[in-house]
């Protein structure tokens, strides 16, 4: 086990810490959006597939229940999660164990060492029912003893990998992603090149979590992706990338910036389609699917505010652009990007024919 | 598990967090000054009390073994203790089981939630054989669920009390203070009120103890404590403190800080004796007391220099004093007191005929 973050997850990835205008704390709405469909189908998948009576839970200590959200970021949704969870898991322990002692929840916040955890710890509901530890680290790795957790939850992670694919930055390479910052899904080499470290991050994290889940435990995983068929560059959040790439594109025209940087840039998010993430986990063979569901988010449909969207864009990539713009010329491409947002708002807002999806998946670790 | 911390130890009594040159970690050599004569009875200790093959490590999981520090602070001293708590236990289990599977560590890094836990993370040795979290709360409270620790460690930490006893700063009750900052042992109605904060903070510490550690587990304490029958009074620390609380008063006649302020201020330490730690463990009732050594500090003979002494006071006691007297007032105190320390060196530093002691304790948690 040992820690190889450093290699693999640069620290700076992390969401904007604090909670500031700019934090990610303040800019998560999006995300939390979901929360309310995604409680009901938690609620109805535990209520149907966690059984306190299997025999591995038998084996250990039942009182104690451990969780943990993989990629919590600085809260506060992973907060809201964690008590709807908690809440499910009590009805069906009371309903299977009648007059057995209370379970004790421990859960466990992680993210990337960058994290900022002290916002998370500060910010703690303070009359938590549980007991709460942070966990830093990346969650492509291992990181907890054998069959110690009863529920893993994830949501909004597993789109960011491990890395960006060398070979589409590099210019000998046929999956040289030119002219592009994101797997735009035209370019065949490109998409092969960002399929593959899809499936290697996918696969570390199953094969950690099949580790680290005890038999008959389940994992909630919300994760950005693609309807079937439709490629990343038909949809909202692929135009607005592909715009995000020429707006870089013009900035090093102008001097601005690097050219070489903005050649350099390639976004280290993969929105899968759910064909390839049930064979993925049904190759992988230690979880069992029991619900695969796309989520239709009620703020796709919005209007978007141009200053919300660079707000909410801010609060998510500000570490990466960081890490590899440098500190100064982050400021510089966040207004660039503002002002060309406002004189092209249609064409980049009112364009696209499709959207991105969300997906719900509800894994059972095997018994064996 | 209601989180209390708010109530009972105010955020700021964190140690000064980052690395800079004003952090515990950069301050805290006197605390690792101990260590080796530490490692020595933690070693010994762990090999003839710890047993694998008791009761209740047996029936649960015998190849996760779960260690918390309680009072960690940012590092590093707690990484070197936990590496050397891990090599005696990992020489002790492969002498009792042989051909058994490897043991897989878990380590919880506790502290109050204004800790810096974002350091601690950040300097997390690279290649750690552990599984790290992060716990924030005080430790006089519940932080784990029941039974799930094996191993329990708290250094430097139990002298602080969680809260300055109420009666010693009321001006209406025979233990009011007057005239000083600390138990200074001669006045008996404050080192009453003093003993009694020490005790009940102890009861809820062995209290949450007792039902987070597994039967059989251990309990490694040291501790900040008085020879028998010397007062705090007539030790160096005694000393400081006393001539600290007179440059208070002296400032407060300047004008400089509020004199209602100096008034109102003690500090919530308490240094027990040995006789006084074992009666409190023995009536408690839950563990039993394996070791009780009184350890010889290495750095109490050296020759102190001041601007040393400031920066170690100055790392453990600005948050305390922040939250008393205000951020502002803060430098300008540590300055008077290094100015006054260094026209008064010998009066200070060269006139205490006794010096506190460290204890070291080892506890086992009884099987009942």
């Amino acid at each position: 086990m040992e820690n190889e973050e450093t290699k693999t997850v640069p620290k700076s990835w992390a969401m904007v810490g604090g909670d500031g205008p700019r934090s990610y704390a303040q800019n998560s709405s999006y995300q939390r959006g979901v929360l309310d469909v995604v409680n009901e189908l938690m609620n109805e998948g535990i209520k149907e597939t966690l059984d306190f009576k299997s025999p591995c839970f038998d084996s250990s200590n039942v009182c104690t229940f451990r969780i943990a959200d993989f990629g919590c970021s600085a809260g506060p949704n992973t907060f809201l999660a964690m008590e709807k969870i908690m809440e499910a898991v009590e009805q069906k322990y009371h309903a299977q164990l009648q007059n057995s002692p209370p379970l004790e929840f421990q859960v466990f916040f992680n993210d990337v060492t960058g994290n900022d955890f002290n916002t998370l710890f500060k910010t703690l509901p303070s009359y938590q029912k549980y007991f709460a530890a942070g966990v830093p680290g990346t969650f492509y790795d291992r990181l907890f003893p054998k069959s110690t957790l009863r529920l893993a939850y994830s949501s909004y992670s597993l789109h960011w990998l491990s890395k960006v694919p060398e070979e589409v930055v590099d210019t000998k390479s046929p999956a040289w992603n030119k002219g592009s910052i994101q797997c735009s899904g035209t370019a065949k080499e490109v998409a092969k090149a960002y399929s593959a470290q899809f499936k290697t991050d996918m696969d570390n994290f199953l094969n950690a979590r099949a580790q680290e889940i005890i038999g008959g435990g389940l994992m909630v995983i919300i994760i950005l992706s693609l309807p079937d068929g439709i490629l990343m560059s038909q949809t909202g959040a692929g135009i607005f990338n592909d715009f995000f790439g020429y707006c870089l594109i013009e900035m090093a025209k102008l001097g601005v910036i690097s050219e070489e940087k903005v050649d350099t840039f390639n976004l280290p998010l993969y929105y899968s389609s759910a064909k390839e993430l049930e064979e993925i986990i049904k190759n992988h063979g230690h979880f069992c699917i029991e619900r695969l569901n796309m989520l239709n988010h009620p703020m796709t449909k919005r209007k978007i505010d141009v200053q919300f969207h660079i707000s909410q864009f801010r609060s998510i990539f500000q570490g990466l652009l960081e890490a590899h713009f440098g500190r100064d010329d982050v400021d510089k491409i966040l207004e660039y990007l503002a002002k060309k947002l406002a004189e092209n708002y249609d064409s980049v807002f009112n364009v696209a024919k499709h959207q991105h999806v969300e997906h719900f998946i509800l894994l059972k670790r095997n018994i064996n």
